[in-house]
């Protein structure tokens, strides 16, 4: 690949000029090859190919997302349940959007641990409020959610009428099975379905991640155009070299560092808003790729602060980690005062943009992990809004299929995550 | 090791009986002898010992840390300055032990990273208000809280006078160096001193830890009692078996899994509210133990959550990892509600304690992961309170220090730090 650089839709920048020796070429033939299978539905999987067409939905179904969030917005507050990608992503959304110190409407999140402290203290900071719920949950019957909506269905059936329910309470589950979608029938519940070809971390395009990011007064519809933009952008049949498609050149740099011993990725960003993102991206390729005995260790990093805690590691530990950074040029004006009389020591911050030296650490921390043996990919985006993120989702989503089928295993399934469970329902059911 | 459970102070219980094949005995000389040589200072680093002291300070500094945070209380809010090491263990602290939706006494942290619209929006939020700084940063020039101490110093003495100052900002760092030492001197502001012989990460029963940590109404008093109930045991001269000395086996079982491969470390709770303690023991392992190209990359465990994201990699991923939980055995009291009419499914969560369902989830993870080759340490404390705290502080300290001397780093330096901060005081100089 002789081209370092890539630019995408809606001025998005992939920064391949410091992964040294990884060789990206070398995987072009699988990786097309791959990409071809997945675009004609030749693999064993193509039933859960759903996300593919999110981007693109019916008018009727963004109103009535819409319809539903301006209810929403009406009550006092949101209680979002559901777990792992069934919140994950609209949590990524929201608050990669929402300025720290907002004032928005307050969402909270339930059903994502089963801490009993926690719970209880949201139901009484929340027990004056005429709040809503939305419940995400295919099955309706994982535990996490599961109990939480028990507890906060118990709280609103106590407090408010049947009607009143009805503008409260939000289903989204599976199409025709499960308790939720019993109880959503009997009660009149508006719900959503939850495709049957859509998996938990590929979700956050449908109303399990578009209903909450609404209801926080963000605009889905530009998500979506975000979202297809990417799509158009690396679905586009003559888009098939890794010179010109990031997404086919990120699989190709995330499997040639795993082939060559770099088996952990750390991933993140240096504006703190993105931390949930990060999450989002982590149960993405974790779950998508950690099995068979194989895959990368996708691992967090919150930066500058992790320059200070992880750096050392990163910088002079085992030698068996590559870097993904996504760096935002655009932020808020904030000019750092001078020292005045109190110290003649060094000084070259006065005067500065705090945003101008948090890029140069960038750079600064880029080189320095490349010089140090880590190969690093920088992902540029110039501002933070919903038609950024919303081609940041379907990008990752895509580099992702496509990277795990290079590795070799099945992007859409997580036999391993039942392991526990089976244990789980014994040790309840025994009790 | 025949014996699987170890009973430290405080009822800490400490649960072998999942490692499997990792066999801990075979390190016990190597281990002894490492404790010996920290014991008697016999090590290069015989400077870096201060933290071994730290539980039994005298009480005039206590006193002086408990009147000025009651000060400090007195104003409307406190910010605290501060990167790494500097602010990770106050916030583990508070966050272990400040509950969800409390209404305690704001604190907000500010220069952990360099976001400009982070740092913005905190001044605009606290523009009406009386509030205080507390500045923790031993050489006054670290790029992060440098900045954001000129911010709030320049805001304070904005709408305050040097009287009032006084009463707002306090300063922790070099006994006589320094800007900030400096400025602490002319202003005549309440300073603390950062002991030369304590590190960063090892500084959270300093003042840099403390003064924060006494501000937000947690009695410190008990948080050193603790510190000092796990110091007097596991730095017990006799206590020098693995068998007996939890500290020793912790110590075994990383190394012994590093050396079969096992290099990445999960680390974790069930329990949402030590995520903040989860973090600062991040920091004190990576940057610990990270250099000459060796030592076990800490990730961290948000549970039950990455059950559902990272747990199909921890489950059947590469059999690279070993897993460390810290599992609480009292929690509040929630009764799960039954589901009432809505449904006939399988139905054995009514009626449950929520707790006792999370701590039934951490059996049976522990189990699946047990079974699917990752070798668990579960390390059980009865509730979460100042003295438990104090005790797992000292005791993955002191443990983190002879890991790192068995694994041939010096557990005290951090050169790889210092790799960026070359690049960007270049950057800095040349703009």
């Amino acid at each position: 690949m002789d081209k370092k650089t890539i630019v995408a839709p809606n001025e998005i920048l992939f920064d391949f000029s410091r992964i040294g020796d990884i060789k990206l070429d070398p995987l072009g033939d699988e990786i097309r090859l791959v990409r071809e299978r997945l675009e004609s539905g030749d693999v064993d999987e193509n039933d859960c190919l759903g996300w593919l067409k999110l981007p693109k939905p019916s008018i009727q179904f963004i109103e009535k997302v819409e319809e539903a969030a301006q209810n929403i917005r009406e009550s006092d507050a949101l209680v979002v349940i559901g777990i792992g990608g069934s919140y994950r992503g609209s949590k990524a959304v929201i608050e990669s959007l929402s300025p720290a110190f907002g004032s928005g409407f307050p969402i909270y999140f339930a059903g994502h641990h089963l801490d009993s402290d926690y719970h209880k203290r949201l139901l009484n900071h929340l027990k004056d409020k005429r709040y809503s719920v939305v419940i995400n949950s295919k099955s309706g019957t994982t535990t996490e959610p599961e109990i939480a909506f028990r507890l906060f269905w118990r709280d609103l059936q106590e407090r408010f009428s049947k009607d009143d329910l009805k503008r409260l309470v939000y289903i989204t589950t599976d199409k025709a099975r499960g308790p939720l979608r019993k109880l959503a029938d009997v009660e009149e519940l508006t719900s959503f379905t939850i495709p049957d070809d859509v998996g938990g971390r590929f979700s956050v395009l449908t109303p399990v991640g578009l209903l909450a990011i609404a209801s926080a007064g963000l605009n889905i519809r530009e998500l979506l155009a975000g979202a297809r933009d990417m799509m158009d952008f690396v679905r586009e049949p003559t888009n098939n070299n890794l010179e010109n498609n990031p997404a086919l050149s990120y699989a190709a740099f995330r499997n040639a560092s795993y082939r060559g011993g770099k088996k952990i990725e750390a991933f993140g960003s240096y504006t703190p808003s993105l931390g949930s993102f990060v999450e989002w991206w982590k149960q993405l390729f974790g779950e998508s790729e950690g099995k068979d005995n194989k895959g990368i260790l996708p691992t967090a990093l919150n930066l500058t602060v992790d320059l200070h805690t992880l750096g050392q590691w990163l910088q002079d530990g085992e030698r068996t980690v590559f870097e993904t950074i996504i760096d935002v040029v655009h932020n808020a004006k904030l000019i750092v005062p001078s020292r005045e009389t109190y110290s003649d020591e060094h000084d070259f911050l006065s005067d500065i943009d705090m945003h101008d030296v948090n890029r140069i650490v960038v750079e600064a921390a880029l080189t320095a992990h490349f010089q140090g043996g880590v190969p690093c990919l920088r992902i540029q985006v110039p501002e933070l809004n919903e038609r950024i993120i919303g081609s940041l989702l379907f990008f990752f989503e895509y580099a992702c299929a496509i990277s795990a089928y290079v590795l070799g295993v099945n992007p859409f399934d997580q036999p391993g995550v039942e392991a526990y469970k089976k244990n789980m329902h014994s040790l309840l059911r025994n009790r």
